[in-house]
């Protein structure tokens, strides 16, 4: 494991109270950790500085051929002081993925762990306590070679950020309303889906801004390929419930392989609900929703941990999902997710890992 | 049109000269054009100024939601002095096309145009004149906001860099091998790959590098959702001739339309061959090169110009294209295509556009 080295800032900005307003993603920490590659030294000098612009060059690959990668998780402070990372080796680990995808050299899953808790502690008196905030993490890894022309770039930088966030949605915990998009696609089998990448989000972006028109809040997707089974929403994986049974689209090479997903399935596995991971058709949850067996959505991620599903739009159709409000499934995961990830409920799976 | 403030660098880098090698996309000029989007003012305030680092928040979003556009055109000298461009009202137009996929704000196409030729016409002196080189032009925008978190960016800066390039594949004008790819794939309809952006490129290099360690130079892609109908190479579109008709892959929405496609497509019908925008499956390929019906193939793109095409690998069969050599076409269309650009064969489409 590579030793970091800390500078830490002499000019510290002032940190948010608990009254001010967390708005995702918009307000950052004092310091960031940086680490370079280059070819004849891998990754080297890992280091935490005051956070700082980044300087490159116009030439810088990342800003022509979309070679970036990203990941997210969050840091919380517990009632007593303690603080927790949920599954940071599984972030690692989907780092990793994403960047054999991309061709982007691997990073020591110790080294990625590491460098997230150090960060965390150095900045640990942004992390915020009301209910429903935390640290969010940001972890990215940019392409720089100052260089025009398609190819793997032969230097990177490896970033690390921090935000203290509240809820990603606005609506909280409140049902949102989903669209089911039926003319833009995300991602396809054999292209990028399944890794973490600027390229999928920007692809998701017309969709997002045609749903808000109508009044919904994000884009569910079909596949790419007959665009009629279920994928993912835009920064989410989705569940269903129908007849009892909780039922969520199989990873296919197209879908982004969620944490909070994995977490959702091994949680609803353990409190004894059937739990499939199956195509799911739009017809199928046309179907169900009319004859009323489609009894919950949500929608699982990091950001916004669990996001119930009110509505969802196909088409001309409209459903409403049991009483429009929060299911009881979705409401009991959100309670066990971040129960869990505050210290407040036992940890059975080791999931919580505490940074000294 | 808006003014363009001009700061000229006091400390110019030596100029390379004509036995230097203009290895693609690794020297940059003496300045650069930079032009900045707010929701207020729109786009504003465009300036050249000397050629420097780009200096942005670890939070901009070009850095983790792959907001970015880029276009690619070239700048000729001619022998009488004159400096040519190359159809940029077209690149204006793309760009446009792809910056409304990409929800990005739309650039007047006049203070595109303008901003190109003023860039030029300031670094003119860069313009190589031995034969095969040229200035290539970059025009690009990136997503500049300080956020995290899926939704378009309120600022933007569009910047143009310019390089003196030579060949774009190590190979000039000699044929390439190139690799039908049948497990990855680039694009989809619906998606993103008729805009150029980075997503499109990064998700090339996984198959780039296995074709490259098999031997071949590029790769050719097929259609996301059968995976059978050819849609582009890397960098480049694709023709065909077959049994005397010119064939190429009609725009479907997922493949990149190319300046240089749309410029062979009117030298070929002028010259009196037919000329088929349409489907075209790997099969109907295979068996072209089988009953010796495939006469010629080749890339079309900015930066290759023409790139004859050699040898198809498909799955384990390996077709040779003709002889193996530059085919009559493919060195018509070059000579015709640079002759025009440097302005040696008259310009009976108004194509080229004098800097003055």
């Amino acid at each position: 494991m590579l030793d970091i080295k800390i500078e830490k800032t002499t000019n510290p900005k002032p940190i948010p109270g608990p009254e001010d307003p967390l708005v995702f993603g918009t307000i950052f920490t004092d310091h960031m950790y940086v680490m370079e590659y280059c070819p004849e030294k891998g990754w080297h000098d890992p280091a935490i500085m005051p956070y700082q612009p980044i300087s490159l060059a116009p030439s810088a690959m990342v800003f022509h051929y979309g070679q970036e990668m990203f990941e997210g998780l969050k840091a919380y402070k517990t009632e007593d002081g303690r603080i927790l990372l949920f599954r940071p080796d599984k972030n690692a680990e989907r780092a990793n993925n994403s960047n054999r995808r991309l061709m982007i050299p691997e990073i020591d899953p110790e080294d990625f762990i590491n460098a997230v808790k150090t960060i965390v502690e150095v900045d640990q008196a942004w992390i915020p306590t009301k209910p429903g905030t935390s640290l969010y993490v940001r972890p990215f890894v940019i392409a720089t070679d100052p260089f025009l022309g398609v190819r793997p770039s032969n230097t990177y930088k490896f970033i690390i950020i921090l935000s203290p966030v509240g809820a990603y949605y606005p609506e909280g915990l409140n049902p949102v309303k989903i669209w089911i998009e039926d003319k833009y696609v995300r991602a396809v089998r054999g292209g990028i889906g399944e890794a973490k990448t600027g390229g999928n989000y920007v692809a998701s972006l017309a969709a997002q801004i045609k749903a808000h028109d109508e009044g919904y809040s994000q884009v569910l997707w079909l596949d790419g390929v007959e665009r009629k089974y279920i994928e993912e929403v835009g920064a989410m994986n989705i569940f269903f419930k129908i007849n009892g049974t909780v039922v969520t689209p199989v990873l296919n090479g197209s879908i982004l392989p969620g944490v909070t997903r994995d977490t959702c399935i091994a949680l609803c596995k353990e409190w004894g609900l059937p739990v499939e991971e199956r195509r799911v058709s739009v017809e199928e949850l046309e179907a169900a929703a009319k004859d009323g067996s489609l009894e919950e959505v949500w929608g699982t991620g990091t950001a916004a941990v669990i996001s119930p599903v009110g509505h969802l739009r196909y088409e001309d159709d409209v459903f409403q999902i049991g009483d429009g409000g929060i299911g009881q499934i979705s409401q009991k995961l959100y309670d066990t997710v971040t129960g869990i990830q505050l210290g407040k409920v036992e940890d059975k799976y080791g999931w919580t890992v505490e940074v000294k």
